[in-house]
């Protein structure tokens, strides 16, 4: 079957009305899909709340025992259950979960080399029959950013990772698309300008526009991701606005499409 | 099929050992079953730190906005997650759920009579179809105390309910029992002394109890919702402490039994 994996972080989850726009899109795209949010600003504010404050190191978040329950309660919790229930109102039939949950998502927590990140995980397994099983029930995962080791541990995930994995997971047998929302229109010639997003790009581009440095810094292991997703058998790969998905959803121009090889999509 | 609905309470969640000591006489007990809990003085403790009291009216929590995200974020977040992870690590496949996900349960908000208790709900609707597709799927419900209008808003919602709710909507097409964990070995003949347990309770007997004050005051609404799940064609109600589940499982005397009219069970 035809499945969009679609990604949403904290410039969509943190505004209301954004939300609840970007919700009745979602409402309406085509086909089976599931939702995958983090909610990282949210988190920061109720743990400074209960005096856990949030340790960033290279923009990822240090999680001790403290934070790892902030991020339970707002990311599984306040966040996961309030999307849940606002899809509902929009006659979807979603499901929150965490990769607990049906035992979706098993990590490792991260080896201590330089840094101890603490309760985070790096994804090892997909349990594909498990979603297979909720999405031929009808069912819409909406997955927060939280795993857990099969052992009893919950572990605070990457958003964009466990997008990555379960669109590439999924896509041994299903078709796939994988959709990251972010806060820019696409990958943009020049990152002031919301007009001058590039279409396409597939290796061919993405060589040239490395040399000529268009790409570069952030943007790079972002695309580097997506390309790992496509040789892993992802269809195509999406990046831009959330309110602007509905337009890709048609096969209209609404941001940048990665893909490998050919552009045979519009 | 037969299912057990089983519900624990604060006696059982806030105790990390008796907590990890019931999971794994759950992950043992027989059968289909499903898990459904609340968390109250775990709730109040979050809400307190983060400057949200707790306001009880006739042991019932009157819920404002931030109250209800506290329960959200407590209940169906912390609690419901590190049960499932902790289930997870005793290979039950357990999938943690409130009443929206799914649209397992549908609530009205409960009207403003004397009280107003904000955001409650009443149940009005068990999605029995979808828990039988999980219950085929061999997963296992754990259920936390907030449910959804169906319009958008979550609502705090009591957990014994959502237990009873489930036991006699599942009771239309299956063999369901209904096991209430609480703080005391079973309905007893004396409150002081926790021998001397009644081990069974059916219409006759109850009359007699009654008659003789025996049974008086908190246990005659415990008792009334049993015996209206029975009506509802739940097969027994069991009523006694989660340690001695496991007795129960195996058909031991190990708490009172509540039945409608015969007593036919060992």
């Amino acid at each position: 079957m035809k499945i969009s994996v679609i990604k949403i972080g904290g410039n969509v989850i943190d505004y209301p009305e954004k939300l609840d726009e970007f919700l009745k899109i979602f409402a309406k795209f085509p086909g089976h899909k599931i939702l995958v949010h983090g909610g990282g600003i949210m988190a920061s504010r109720f743990g400074e709340s209960l005096g856990v404050m949030p340790e960033m190191v290279d923009g990822r978040r240090i999680t001790d025992k403290d934070t790892l329950d902030v991020v339970t309660m707002v990311y599984a919790g306040l966040i996961n259950k309030n999307i849940v229930a606002k899809l509902q109102a929009l006659q979807v039939n979603a499901i929150g979960m965490t990769g607990a949950d049906g035992n979706i998502i098993r990590s490792n927590k991260r080896s201590i080399k330089e840094i101890d990140y603490g309760f985070v995980g790096d994804i090892q397994e997909i349990n594909v029959k498990l979603i297979d099983h909720l999405l031929a029930g009808e069912l819409l995962p909406v997955v927060s950013a939280i795993t857990h080791d099969g052992k009893g541990q919950l572990l605070n995930t990457n958003a964009d990772s466990i997008a990555s994995a379960l669109a590439t997971s999924l896509a041994v047998e299903h078709q796939v698309n994988l959709y990251f929302c972010f806060n820019k229109s696409g990958v943009l010639i020049d990152e002031k300008n919301e007009n001058s997003i590039i279409p396409l790009i597939n290796q061919d581009i993405y060589k040239e526009l490395k040399r000529e440095k268009v790409i570069h810094s952030g943007m790079i292991p972002k695309l580097d991701n997506a390309f790992e997703a496509l040789q892993k058998g992802v269809n195509y790969v999406w990046i831009g606005k959330a309110e602007n998905l509905q337009l890709a959803a048609k096969g209209k121009l609404s941001g940048t499409i990665i893909e490998q090889h050919r552009y045979d999509l519009y």
